[in-house]
């Protein structure tokens, strides 16, 4: 007896229609009972006024509410939900939906696929990037690996997070706006996510935890976790975690690695991930025909704090038409997409702590054809 | 005695600045006077409202006729000026500024980068897009070969064009608007591009002239040449073109090549085309410590016709936020910089008959360290 | 015994958050089951890929499906949802949720306001912007006053009409595409405006029946009515309409009234629309002390054909940034709040027979305090 | 013997192009050797990288440089260029042109039109945005005035500033580096409009000095005067002021008044205003066959702070596709439209101290006809 774990990639191009993962619960592909996270680029701008992210939470959540026979706010609280505006450039708006449940396979040699998540404590708005939440953040790590079955960080591939942010509300409260009086609404976006990925690299191993200190919130991006995609929401007041790794006790059909990119253009690092993950490339491009096939891509990175890439100027900062992370994200999907061969990518910005300084993150899903 | 001819890519992020053309004039770099050609990418928006093509070009000729001792309208009627707007994604603002003249050097083994304007007879604004079109720009390629001293049609690697289009009050002439009846000005600068690149494909081979026909205008996607870059333009009545090829009795350090791509992810035929110019990659990029670089790039490609890319579904025809075009550059740009492992390229859109249907051409300058 | 109608002006900054209407509900203010119509303005671009019109219409549909025990589906069934998007400027995004039912209140010597809605017989695709649906607009106008028990065409104030276009996949029918040859998707959507605009013109007696013809369906700009807004829908197969008037048996506090603007700027008109309804102004603007108040805006116009407004020159139509129609909503956003001293406003583009070229059909509803 | 004084409004939809300036110059309208300032909207994004300023500034003294016989840097050092980007909604782009001389006309009981510039002495990068910035404006002020003839500041109606700010390169001078380390490029610009606004307050009377200290710069927005426009300025290290009042000695056919508006629907404000200056309205709005007309409108003002007007909600300041200054600038044209009947104004933003908090200042100039 082992657990399978395996990751669709379902097209979604309008956020008020599931058809095509309706379609896949009927023909039986995937079991709602089986979905512990959803993922998803939707077509907004990802930006302040994009209401396609929560749209297609409703319609996702209410889709599977009527598979499941409960009701959508109950989906909410069982499903991961993170969903990310912005498929600039040719991206494809596609959903990542992570399933997980008992198999009736042998455990074999190899390793498979292995996946939780896990919520962190409740954080009082004034707690947000704060000390405690790197504390909060590490810990659901730990309980999803322990969930999962991995015991070894180094088998940790990939770590999604959904952090909270006080809601606008937290900001009128006189007893809690104390708390926050250091905080505003801008930056505190930053602070929680940053506190929650260094969370991710003490769980992880890859940021001591004397250095993980509350100074260095937002502070030091020299420390940073390779392994860690932090998306700030509004819903929730935990850090939630989904942690992906390879795994014995898990029998599925696909793998799971991740890299970091040193630069926007750093296309050979993307290469060597999938090299490695076992995919044939040709001409530098993964090879449709090869033995194994992408199945999801997860990247974080950020567009650059100056306005140089290799010693070349961009103009992207000066942009008051297009904000610079659409200009990147479009960028960014180009620069995988020449690797890949593909256009699917969860392609995300707010990147601190996670990859190094002006870099990315990639995490690549792959599975046998 | 040899002639020799070379491209400098010089940056212009502000089309209100030319310094760095200025230095290069300073320093001996650049003979004001040898400047054959200037083509660049402006950081507008590339489409109607952009200016900051016009102010580059007046900055620049502003310049030239400074250094020349003549007035600017001398210098834009004797330079080909092909400038540009969109700079998307991370993509380098620059010129590429083409000169030609006589070397010392006497003529070797090697063939090396030849280049030559020429333009054709005026065009009235009813001839425009029309056959005679066609004719006028094989000819006008023809005699920039000869000038050139390229014979063999296949030792042309890439030719630009500049290509008219009536002036808007052509359409208000009672005697010129019967002959522009079926034109509006919104498809005359696509049929005229359409005729130009046919002009080209003719002259070069790879259209029969018993196939570009008047009929064929806009209306044959699969005739095309792979070596063409066409560019409307509202300042003069001609078709120019400016012809790149690798010749003898050229002697200067630089090399062209093109190639085309099959769709926005051929990031291989890239690829193929560096290797094949001499270049190194590695990881699938170009190698900066290789023994060549790279000293321009021009594409022509276009927004794709339909929402689809190899099975995925994108969604940049629908946005009404940001202009397909502008998607298309920041993507592109992305997927030449993975091989290129840079982000200066001229690419413009607007491909009739240039390059295969949803495809693009790829024209490569190098040049030896 | 009488009927009354009321229209409730209600806020909806976020498409996903209907909470204001549900505490007017939760008030007994508005009475669910009286719903007839909802109209409102979404904060999206207005534009192809807006999601806030669809998000807010499954938002408030789900609400009323919840308090009146029945499913979303039969809610967009029974009540006539024409939700738009651009809220350029500083236009405040909201509802108007138009009510009506029976009342206790005798009949008194004044006219109240009276509606009712009805819909046509379904249009197949090949039907829609001809002849046939000029006719079916009509029949749909005349059901909806006889519901209303408006007998004489003076007293219809403003009809606001949804209108069908065909889906998409209509197109890939070969045995429908036939009768579809000539229109595409992108003018189908016009001529279905247009049609449906001369539906109401004809049932209204502002064109005549013999000038309605087919031909004259988006051809012939001086035939228009001052009455009508008619917006393009893809869910229905079917003309829906809104007819509102001022009648006898009707004993609400509100009225309406409608005029004509002849350009942009032609903010006397509105002016005068408010003095005749019976509104105080001050320096030209509303009163807010006065004896009546605005309840309702409704607004159909369209950006300018020509670069040219009184002679001035503007350049919204060569943007390439931001759509014209979004300038416009913004600039007559402005224009009307100079007049009315508020901020909400129904504003739709997209005027083909409705008041006349270059011009708007405004209707105002007001109440007294 | 008097002086004369006259603002000319001059259409220029191109940037490139002052065609409608010579055409007023060659026809004897204008004297070239009489402009002493040129005012103007260029039909950019009025943000960072809107080039249509300075491509409008570069025409229009090559004009004025070829007309006079001058070196175009010896225009602008002579003429004051106010150029500023951003013709939303309907706005008209175009010149105001600001001339000034000696008349033959005897001194009649009427004031007529005054105007002078000055310039402050230079500004340090260091002193920008603080005390010293204040003094040298309201010296300049004092300095134009008294070139103008105006003794009494009730006789001033309006003050234009250009205020310098440090280029980016001074923040990279250590001995500079110092003196700036508490000001950021994006705050200091801001700072130095307060402080010239607060210059122009002291001068006028409409702030104490004892109130205008440093601390308050940028701190105290209920300091503020309702006769001035600060446009902050990269081509001068020196607060150049226009000063327009309505004074004996100037003989001319125009006069200028000023007035505030409360907020952005303060419609009524302007309409006084016009009334006062002689105008006629009908309807609200100016009568075109009035005894006077409009020659030119100049108003200050910016986006709301919040997300509320009169009690209704906006989303301009969510919007990240469009900025919210491009919102506020369409929606003002409409409502100052609206009043005016015309879509000429010279619209500018960031108004600190300069009208009161959420309103702005409004300057007209009218004409016999």
């Amino acid at each position: 007896m082992t657990r399978t774990a395996r990751v669709h990639r379902v097209p979604m191009p309008d956020p008020g229609d599931c058809g095509a993962l309706a379609a896949l619960i009927d023909a039986g592909t995937i079991d709602p009972a089986r979905i512990v996270a959803v993922m998803g680029k939707t077509p907004g701008n990802g930006l302040t006024n994009d209401h396609t992210r929560e749209f297609a939470t409703v319609t996702v959540a209410g889709e599977l509410a009527r598979r499941l026979g409960v009701a959508p706010a109950e989906v909410r609280a069982r499903v991961l939900f993170v969903l990310s505006g912005g498929t600039e450039g040719m991206n494809a708006p596609h959903l990542l939906v992570f399933c997980a449940g008992p198999s009736a396979a042998a455990e074999g040699d190899e390793r498979a696929l292995a996946l939780a998540t896990a919520a962190s404590v409740p954080l009082a708005p004034e707690a947000i990037g704060r000390a405690a939440q790197i504390a909060a953040t590490a810990d659901a790590v730990r309980a999803a690996m322990a969930e999962a079955g991995i015991t070894d960080p180094a088998d940790v591939a990939f770590v999604q997070v959904k952090c909270p942010i006080p809601m606008p509300g937290d900001f009128h409260d006189p007893a809690r706006a104390a708390g926050l009086s250091a905080a505003s609404i801008g930056t505190i976006k930053g602070r929680s996510r940053a506190a929650s990925a260094l969370g991710v690299a003490v769980a992880l191993g890859d940021v001591g935890v004397e250095d993980a200190t509350e100074a260095a919130i937002a502070a030091r991006p020299d420390l940073f976790t390779g392994r860690a995609c932090v998306t700030a929401g509004i819903d929730d007041d935990r850090a939630s975690v989904l942690v992906l790794g390879n795994a014995r006790g898990w029998s599925g059909p696909q793998s799971v690695g991740s890299t970091t990119m040193r630069d926007p253009l750093d296309a050979p690092a993307v290469a060597a991930l999938l090299r490695r993950l076992g995919m044939t490339l040709a001409g530098g491009q993964a090879e449709p025909a090869g033995p194994l096939r992408l199945a999801g891509l997860i990247v974080k990175g950020e567009p650059p704090a100056t306005d140089r890439l290799r010693g070349a100027q961009h103009v992207m900062l000066d942009d008051s038409d297009i904000h610079p992370v659409r200009h990147y994200r479009a960028f960014m999907s180009g620069v995988l997409g020449a690797v890949t061969g593909d256009t699917h990518v969860y392609l995300s910005g707010g990147a601190e702590h996670q990859g190094p300084p002006g870099g990315a993150v990639v995490a690549a899903i792959v599975e046998r054809q």
